[in-house]
């Protein structure tokens, strides 16, 4: 299977009561199935999967499911801390029609997984026991976990792990797993200021935060790069370098909820720890995302 | 409410099928209750916390509260990254006669969140919310997040905030906390290899992963300083020193576990990713627990 | 060699033109040398030692063995990251009357050197050819490195290695290292808001930038100890809390300076890229030094 | 000045009294003068110029200045913590015909100079006293410092500061600062794993620890970006990828002086604390330099 191409990690909709919003879950899918996009990556970082009961999750796979267009990979995120409760909800998904699931890696008692031999038993043991292949999902930034280079080559030849989205920006390793990870294994990456270049590289997909809001711009450089276009990729890149910067490491999913909001899609509330943009904020995001739409 | 003295933060009983071992969480909270420890926490770090559903969490709070002695001060480890779960799981837990809660530091969103204002937010919005008491849990080698002191001492001014359980081993910032946190707000200590300074200097009790399997020693360093014998305090303390790191930093949970299947407490198996403890570390630990009985 | 009691790392005193002001120099010995102070500790980081010349740090050696009374233990920083540029600067210091050399951990190739195996044959290469004995020096906060209790353990061994210098504030490092290091090794610290807790465990002495501005306070400290009386430790502790602080972590050595220049030292300039203090940092500074004369 | 291509920062060969082997120097640059390098950089890192004193850093300068090619760019490595000797050794340099420094961040003093403020400050105060041109040298991973790309846009206005070498394999902060930049400021990569990358996305030299042992293939990528050659570039990028990371990453100076004696170079020894490789990294780095002539 090819997760080639732009991949959104969805965020979740939530009303002002604080629940999901199915409504809303149907109309941005809606307004996503026109684009270019590859697929959706449902209850990953962005989504808050870390703010979802397992209730909600399931719920959020389904009505995804239900609303995604037909030529869409559906992807869903299914990594908590152990084994058991990751097979649980990646099989429910794949009983829902997922292609794949998104796994991150473990990182709450750093002290004994923070190393290769742990990192590589726990997705084998998720691998192992999947109805549906294994995308490693690498975010140090949050995690504090970052899976040595060594240990995606060696997970590279398990048969039902296929992918790593690396989402370090760190293009030194992205080029070395190119080099030494299994042929036909797939680097994709998760951060859109240093898209471009990770093409270049060889990265063939991307699962960004900021594609939840104007997904044609980084379709844009995806089509740039298929072309071999490469000046062309690095104008979009450098078009959306400040948007890009403002929903993920400034002002995180409270940012990019607001520029949703700017582009026709649903963003709305987030859960508490998390709050919303303040007024200069939305400013700031407003400005950046003028030549951005939807 | 006073948390004075030594609460373990209890292990998780597994069966060898992996689910919750009822009969053994009496066992162990039986044979503890004939100690003099100060009371129990229930699905704290060295519960699996992070291992367990949101079910199998009100399993233990139940079968922990049915269990224990009515002497125990019981507290419930309900913090999740959610404000929302957080509540719903510390309300639950009000319900089954807990009388206090232990909420660790959210830290997933590490951008937006590793910070005073968004900590003191997140615990403010809990207590607000809590129908029993709040103790602030701060594991900076698990969570990469440190709250700092001096949004503490902030939030020891909120009437449902009443303790902090300091993990990290730094003394200075138990100092700090305790000359400028509200007067009657509780520090307590999570790292038994500096318990006797940590009272000496003004802690007043400690959550600590290795009481599980040999309480009598931690008690007996907190009774030498209740009498104010710190040279016997330290006597103590260089005998557990090298048990107390085995069950911690060196080998986590799986070395604890080990540990009180030694001492006649049942530890049992870990959930993957973590994993027993190999035929070499079990000999350190037997070595290292020989004269600390449970 | 005993290394015990409170020596200052003392500072270096530049005239306005940037040089050193020599009869800058004698004046502080001078007063310093009425205190119990048991000694000085010339070129440590305090002293601006990395802002020195080789020709400054010399004529520093040879001014403060001038001034210094004869009862005062005299140490001399000379720790580079060359073991041979050490080593020449310690036998230097040796000619000169020095009694021991403070040597900190080398740190610049940290992909090499931050290790144990590197560290120890750092300080064994240099305490092999030192005709004085070595105290060494670890301070993780400014070098980023921090030397393994067990590389310390196995250089105590070394007869010429004498004592560490422990300045992270981590007291379960020092109280490890006071279990395990051959006996007669000695333990003083360098972080002064734990000074009263790292006496009662073990440290025999303390190297304290603060004690430059104010001596009585820590040497109170430091006999309160030696009388056993840890309560009275602990009071004086709290009456330096803020003020050691100011000069040390969130100041340092520009702060440290105003706070001699209050108190009847000379503290005079720094060198950039360190600055004077602000106005507000200078009243936040005479605050905290108001009851703490020189 | 243009700054543009490939630069080693020499290696300063020693014999084995541990003294600079001056014939060794003119050897060195007389082989390396034939080749198609921009010029040298002396005393950088790799220069071991922490290991040397103050006349022996001046001593090669003027070796280097004796022997290089008249169309060889002159850069000095300058940097040391103080602005007074940075100053010093810059002037003296310019004094015997560089063009350019080089200024490592200051570092030591973390908590007063790990800031953007602290940063410009220093190099403001060496620039507007130096009579050449400053390039500002960014080494996190040894300084523990990485100066912001804010304060590098803004340090880029100072007419005396002319470029940066972002050492850190940050590609995301290159294309930054590429942006941000005054226009004319150059931005110069230190990490020869992402040179073609780099180079892409804008990059206009780069001063390469690898380019010391085999420049001509160093040159072959930056030939195959000037003539709009990507993927002959990640050819060439590709066959050094593991032979950069040997003599960098893993095995440092040792390393690479290891390779410079394969293939024809004087590599020699390093000073203590640093060792020779062992010989199993004198295998490896010997295979992969197999089909990497000097």
């Amino acid at each position: 299977m090819k997760l080639h191409g732009i991949f959104p990690p969805i965020a979740t909709p939530f009303n002002y009561d604080g629940d999901i919003y199915t409504a809303k879950v149907e109309h941005n899918v809606t307004k996503w199935n026109k684009t270019g996009l590859a697929g959706y990556v449902v209850c990953g970082s962005t989504g808050e999967s870390v703010h979802l009961t397992v209730e909600e999750k399931l719920q959020m796979f389904e009505l995804v499911a239900k609303y995604a267009a037909s030529d869409k990979i559906l992807m869903a995120g299914t990594g908590v801390e152990s084994v058991r409760e990751t097979v649980m909800l990646t099989n429910r998904a794949a009983e829902m029609g997922y292609k794949a699931v998104m796994v991150r890696t473990p990182h709450y008692y750093k002290n004994l997984i923070n190393n290769a031999a742990a990192q590589t038993l726990y997705y084998r043991s998720v691998a192992d026991q999947a109805k549906i292949p294994l995308m490693i999902y690498n975010w140090p930034q949050a995690t504090g976990v970052d899976i040595p280079a060594d240990a995606v080559n060696s997970l590279s030849h398990h048969p039902n792990i296929i992918a790593i989205k690396e989402s370090s920006g760190n293009i030194e390793k992205v080029m070395q797993m190119l080099r030494e990870t299994k042929p036909g294994f797939q680097v994709l990456v998760g951060s859109a200021p240093t898209l471009a270049p990770s093409f270049a590289v060889g990265a063939v997909g991307a699962v960004l935060a900021y594609a939840n809001a104007a997904p044609y711009s980084t379709i844009a450089i995806w089509e740039a790069h298929r072309q071999r276009e490469f000046d062309a990729a690095m104008d979009w890149q450098r078009r959306i370098a400040r948007a890009s910067v403002l929903v993920t490491t400034k002002y995180g999913i409270p940012g990019l909820k607001h520029a949703m909001d700017l582009n026709g899609y649903y963003g709305g509330p987030v859960r508490l720890p998390l709050t919303p943009v303040s007024p200069e904020a939305r400013q700031e995001i407003e400005a950046a995302f003028a030549d951005l739409k939807g």
